[in-house]
């Protein structure tokens, strides 16, 4: 499983007024305490600050560059130009994503090269212009297109994450269901993988963590492949511990003792 | 999902001395409240109280049938004398499970005729005299030549409950893979359905009823039917209620809600 932390995003209010102030000290600590929490994707999102995304994006990078060596990053914003300065200002030996395109033609004309051209891995939300699927085989579907659509230019698969989109249970009750009997669908596609963010799942219920958690442990049982996800829960810490447990990819069950150990386990 | 609430057992201490010492009020509140949290069967085992088991499963089963009206209890017993004994002392008009058979040829001739004469639901355990299986393979060849043994006889297989057994993954990692690998396998043969105890999987780990909590959530994504649980554990309720949320079981999450306002969610 691959952990890429959500904390870094300018739609959160302390985010954003973080980011306006030049707040050193709250990014660095933020991309900090995610990598220690076992994070391996920092993702990073300044598209609402109010400021101008380019120079934000580029004080953020900065910050965390300066502060963790080669940081892996996850550069999130439905601006191609952002994405481009960003891939520009990268200068550190870490791993890049891109988060991300769709199957809209013009956001793949746009990202799809410099995805190539930067070598970086590449999330691509299983929607079109005709919207949001809502079955399993509509999420197949949409995420095949893209598949065939990014591979024909050359982009290396491997590096492919699809995101099926999760929509509110509370409101659409079979929507877990139709995204858990998705992944192994999408994942069908050689070398293609999975990956989501968790919160939409829980939208409109109490207690919002623990719907989140639980999901979170259906969706590695089927074989998600990355997560979006805030490393410092302890709701989400518990599920991708014992998850992994259980499942067998923890050897002695070290990483679950050591969250026990650490006071992280629910 | 059929709940088989576990907290009437004398191998706890607690039960073992309010049993020797007929605490009514003991025994009444266990029932009362694994009943109000949702228990469909209550699981009777008197077998280790150091007394007569026959003796001692007659005045439990009478404290619970003047308690509860309609009870649906859960005879649990290495001994078929106890089991018949107990069967004969029920006389409400609730439903019977027996725990357990196995695949031992003994146990099959003694247990089945009570189970067919007084139509009850009947647990068996995936296991036999070669002991017990370590693959989901094993788990289905065991179960099915039960299976094909109790239908000769002439058992109605809707009311057959297999226990694919889980065994600790803190000694053996590949298990609860194993284990859930084996529920559709199992749920194959026409009719049949699938039971567990949870605890034994989080053995020699800290913290197990996470362990126990997340394995659920797991098994029922895998299709379980039903599950021997405490049904006032807090985990375990957080897992029921949010997995029957995701899985779309919950009509407009009001199970979910409910547990939430009672504040039964971890």
């Amino acid at each position: 499983m691959l952990i890429i932390g959500e904390r870094i995003n300018s739609t959160k209010e302390k985010v954003k007024a973080a980011i306006g102030a030049r707040d050193t000290a709250f990014i660095a600590n933020a991309a900090h305490s995610q990598t220690e929490a076992g994070a391996d994707y920092i993702d990073v999102n300044c598209a609402v600050t109010g400021g101008s995304e380019l120079q934000d994006m580029d004080w953020v990078l900065s910050v965390i560059q300066s502060e963790i060596k080669d940081a892996n990053i996850c550069i999130d914003s439905p601006s191609y130009l952002a994405i481009e300065a960003a891939l520009k200002a990268y200068h550190s030996k870490g791993s890049l994503m891109i988060n991300s395109i769709s199957g809209d033609e013009a956001r793949i004309k746009s990202i799809l090269p410099l995805a190539i051209k930067y070598d970086t891995k590449l999330i691509a939300l299983a929607m079109d212009d005709k919207g949001m699927p809502h079955t399993a085989g509509e999420r197949f579907e949409v995420a095949k297109n893209i598949y065939e659509r990014v591979k024909k230019e050359g982009f290396n698969v491997e590096n492919l994450y699809f995101d099926p989109l999760i929509r509110p249970i509370a409101t659409e009750p079979d929507q877990a269901v139709e995204f858990l009997k998705s992944l192994p669908l999408i994942k069908g596609l050689t070398g293609a993988k999975t990956v989501c963010g968790l919160s939409n799942v829980s939208f409109g219920l109490p207690n919002r963590r623990l719907v989140n958690a639980t999901f979170l442990t259906m969706a590695i049982q089927s074989g998600l492949d990355a997560a979006i996800l805030d490393p410092l829960d302890n709701h989400i810490i518990s599920s991708l511990r014992a998850s992994a447990a259980l499942l067998g990819t923890d050897e002695y069950c070290a990483g679950y003792i050591g969250a026990f150990r650490a006071g992280k386990l629910i």
